[in-house]
């Protein structure tokens, strides 16, 4: 894994003052990458880089770097990441060194540099890259054992669960950046009592907390990503909403998993958080000796030592009447990544175990990330037990499932003590009503 | 659905004259696309139009279009097909117009379209365009009852078949074109009396005959693509063949579907047969009385009256013995793609319904498509039921499933009194050793 190095140093203090408050998810230790341009205008998309509440337009900066950091930012100036993402580690590693010493106070580049700045409330954002094939695993033994109890209360987890992690293949073009607004599915679904289904707007819509996860290098098909290389593949992480209609998904999911209850949309954050930016936040992955061990292709000291990430998970909720009322979201759960069931270098060994390749820019969702007690469900589904419970916002509105005019927020961040804060940013996206 | 016209014509005949054999695939009412270049060379790969023996280089031959035709061609000359797929069907039916008036004997453009010309075994393919999406049908209700009844002998088809599409996404970075070769995948796999899985590569390795469907003109997300609209968006068929890792299949499909046991490869042919080619080969569509009728949204007169296709498919084996020996690929089952139980257009309509998009060169597989009798399984599967019974090959060779060095073959082709015959071509592709 990348090392610590002085890019994680907490004493760093950047001369953009916003990038060393407390509370900033854009510290100098954090340096994400997206793809931005000015709101409203008709500017090509670049890459960019978060630092305190600007952005480092790379681009306009390119010229200020040198060796393996300006081929880097060279790439970072094309309307998509991909190319980037597919110079691996050392290239990643030389422009974040880079843009660390650039910003720091003191740094001679700091009047050049200046002039790259766009403020973040100025800015909007597209996919950071173009996303060749979207993944999603089900990564949390809390959301899947929950899930499952609603539909096989004897037998929640499957026997195949412990042993292999569970994913399948999502559809790549209805993902959208944060901002994306979509309309209510319609679709078939099917009451439990009826004889015969129906066809009209998701009664049961619902949104999933996940990681979401950019593959950086790719593989050639036939030549599997062993676990201890994979974070050379792994480019970083963001923030996905994987929304999903619960009633379309219960009655066409068999036999061959969730299709058109997916499909209509999922929205990722905008910045992406390196996988070297995370290094300080990698923490002890291990199993209950009672559980399978992992089989050898998914076992290592390294993975065992590392594997997993400490990433707090928030999810928000505001109703179209608290935005009209300019009441800010809410908080309707909490978790953390740390409850996975299976670490990212995992997922990404498995899913190239049997030779499949992964482009520069492909794309692997965590799954539902829930955590071990019931506030901590990552859907509404676990959050309202299957929907038979409904719960009330503090304004006196009640949910199960989602609403018209909803717009649903997720933060993420890590913090710990003596390590730089680091954040995610959010992923906000809106329901709009059917197609009638 | 684009009508039938005078490129359709059965008496026309082409001054290249191998088109006029009464057994070529590619007469002069067939005109596929696919991207080829010169074999063994570094040349552009860039859109080409099958005739006979022969390739009509678009790049090359795109200064004796006039209009839409011209604009097409000019399209084609790229290095994939999506642009030109992009254009909608008036644009694709004047260059095959066009390219019909110019290939006939008689044609005022021989002269100049002689030197646009290059023999088919001169060439090699690519994927005709970037595929960014992949979805896999599950169509032929002959195989999804033969594949139920393994599982489950009492209750084979589930309740939703006869009313949903079923589909689930598949992997687009593993399709490759005709000639794909791929190691056999490793994975995890459960004997049913074992108390655990174990690694290793896959016993039960297996084609699925499907045919292909590539959507042309997309929507926006949101905006369904409705029943009759279809042909509007769909630019042609091909073959596929979507190999199965049925072991890794059965241990890792539940809850969410194949993942590992389908992505390590699937293969198309590689040319193009557009739906006006296909439009004489339209056929009645019909339910049987005591099946549910399909919802509104997947029904109309013109798919009822000319929904189906009647296409005419085959599976055929070469093992490594027969290649060493020089003996032809020997057939081991038929079958029609007009007994899908669901048509393209129903696809279609039923994949975009909840709004999802759909992006010029996105893929749709059928799904296996065997026919009613067992002799029609277009799967090993079905053919040694269930990996229960080998069957001999003319060479005295067994089989149940596939051994290293197999190469499968699959053609297709419609013929009927009256009309000119059309063909798919081949797709071939060889099984290699497991990684060790």
């Amino acid at each position: 894994m990348p090392a610590l190095n002085e890019t994680h140093d907490l004493k760093l203090r950047s001369w953009v003052s916003s990038a060393n408050a407390t509370d900033t998810d854009f510290t100098i230790q954090n340096l994400p990458f997206a793809e931005f341009r000015r709101k409203n205008s008709d500017e090509a998309f670049r890459g960019g880089v978060a630092i305190g509440d600007q952005v480092v337009d790379l681009a306009a900066a390119q010229g200020l770097f040198n060796g393996e950091a300006a081929i880097g930012a060279a790439a970072c100036a094309e309307p998509t990441l991909n190319n980037f993402m597919s110079m691996g580690q050392p290239v990643w590693s030389a422009l974040r060194l880079a843009l660390s010493r650039a910003l720091r106070e003191g740094a001679a580049e700091q009047s050049s540099l200046e002039s790259c700045l766009i403020p973040q409330a100025e800015v909007e954002f597209s996919l950071p890259c173009t996303i060749g094939d979207y993944t999603d695993f089900y990564t949390s033994v809390h959301h899947a054992t929950r899930v499952g109890k609603l539909f096989r209360p004897d037998n929640p987890l499957l026997p195949n669960y412990k042993w292999v992690p569970i994913g399948y293949h999502g559809r790549s073009s209805s993902i959208d950046v944060s901002g994306q607004e979509f309309k209510r599915p319609c679709g078939q679904t099917k009451a439990p009592d009826a004889a015969e289904p129906s066809f009209g707007p998701c009664k049961r819509l619902d949104y999933e907390l996940e990681v979401g996860i950019y593959i950086g290098k790719g593989n050639d098909l036939g030549t599997p990503i062993i676990l201890d290389d994979s974070d050379e593949h792994v480019f970083g992480l963001c923030l996905f909403n994987d929304w999903s209609a619960r009633d379309i998904q219960a009655w066409e999911y068999q036999p061959l998993g969730p299709f058109l209850a997916k499909n209509f949309a999922s929205t990722v954050s905008p910045w992406i958080i390196t996988t070297e930016a995370l290094a300080p936040y990698r923490a002890e992955f291990s199993r209950d000796p009672a559980d399978p061990q992992p089989m050898p292709y998914l076992s290592s000291e390294q993975n065992s030592a590392e594997g997993a990430l400490d990433i707090k998970l928030e999810v928000l909720l505001q109703t179209e009447a608290m935005r009209i009322r300019k009441e800010a979201p809410v908080k309707v759960s909490q978790s953390n990544f740390i409850h996975s069931y299976w670490t990212v270098a995992q997922m990404v060994a498995h899913h190239t175990v049997n030779g499949c390749n992964m482009r520069p820019g492909d794309f692997l969702g965590s799954g539902t990330q829930s955590g071990p007690e019931h506030e901590e469900g990552g859907s509404l589904l676990e959050l309202s037990r299957g929907g038979k419970e409904s719960f009330a916002l503090p304004n006196g509105e009640q949910r199960t499932f989602l609403e018209d005019g909803d717009a649903v927020v997720m933060r993420g961040w890590c913090e710990k003590e003596g390590v730089a804060r680091i954040g995610f940013g959010e992923v906000v996206s809106t329901v709009l009503p059917a197609n009638q």
